[in-house]
């Protein structure tokens, strides 16, 4: 009998172990899957911890020539919120949220060209900062849903009636648009995520 | 003796359990930080059903009003990668890759308005599928991670050299664009991801 429960516990502690990289792969689809936008918040703050780890997450998003041309402005103040979200219709829901975070890019981002650091900057070009943007909010929505968190992403750039109120609130330098704003907060209501499978989407070797 | 092994045992059984919500954040985490570009691939080749299972995922990334304006071309013949990177400096690496997926834009995608499935169509304003098909990318790319592959994010849109090779070689229709193209592998070598965390790039309350 006690072998036979010492043969157990082993198996108990040792499996989980080796079994790690399987769940994590499973944890990881399963967040992609389970995020969704969530509109309604408890009145429940979320710790500033958390909202650091939010951000660099974000911050992990790859960039076209690693240029990582976002900038952050983290909210927490509902007065502000009015404001933020002046040219947005859907802003009365957004009021619940625990934190807003606004992200934003510089386009007029350098860098020194590759092989040569002391070289003449190099632009990006073609507004690649949008594509790296859209890596960086997803990221940052991804993240919310691993902590429990529920978000919206709130489409700002390239909409002026919804930049202007904005950049004047923040007083951005005119090289930065703001982006994405994206308000977060622990979800009120059991919002559940869309199945956007269509197989039929999928074309193999040609179109 | 037999007390406290059956007390572990239970322990040993309930922990996994009750702390999995903690791990999958932590595995989340771990997997956006961990997510790098890989250029280099052994030959083991990636299962059908691994790249079913990061389509899926790619297709679970938010869009602009629920669009979905995304199409996905898979390709496993290698004849193919020369003409698919032929406007890209980095195709010979590529050409070990297991997959390549291009990720392509219907950019005249419309849908019925929200209340009424039987009005005019409406169309999505200011190429908003260029976010959404970035936060796409983002997703696959995070998907590759967990199951362990490796993968590199190359451009595509909106430069006229790196997509008109892809278009004719992939026959896409008229309204359809290339954004990204995917070269999928197990990684051959180390690759490690870099450390973007940048907490200057954090502004609160203003600029």
């Amino acid at each position: 009998m006690k072998k036979i429960l010492i043969t157990m516990l082993l198996i108990c502690m040792v499996a989980p172990c080796s079994f790690s990289q399987k769940k994590d792969t499973k944890a990881v689809l399963r967040n992609i899957h389970q995020r969704k936008s969530v509109r309604t918040y408890s009145d429940k703050k979320v710790p500033d911890e958390i909202v650091t780890e939010l951000l660099k997450a974000a911050m992990a998003a790859p960039t076209g020539m690693n240029i990582q041309p976002w900038y952050f402005v983290v909210l927490r103040d509902t007065s502000q919120y009015d404001r933020i979200f002046e040219g947005n219709g859907n802003m009365k829901k957004f009021k619940e949220s625990s934190v807003v975070i606004v992200l934003c890019a510089d386009t007029t981002v350098t860098r020194p060209p590759r092989n040569n650091p002391n070289g003449p900057a190099v632009t990006t070009p073609n507004s690649i900062w949008r594509d790296d943007l859209g890596a960086c909010t997803e990221n940052l929505l991804l993240a919310v849903e691993a902590y429990g968190l529920g978000a919206c992403w709130t489409a700002c750039y390239p909409f002026e009636r919804q930049m202007t109120p904005v950049k004047r609130e923040l007083g951005l330098p005119d090289n930065v648009v703001p982006y994405s704003i994206v308000p977060i907060g622990y979800p009120r209501l059991d919002e559940k995520p869309k199945d956007k499978w269509k197989p039929e989407k999928v074309h193999y070797g040609k179109w």
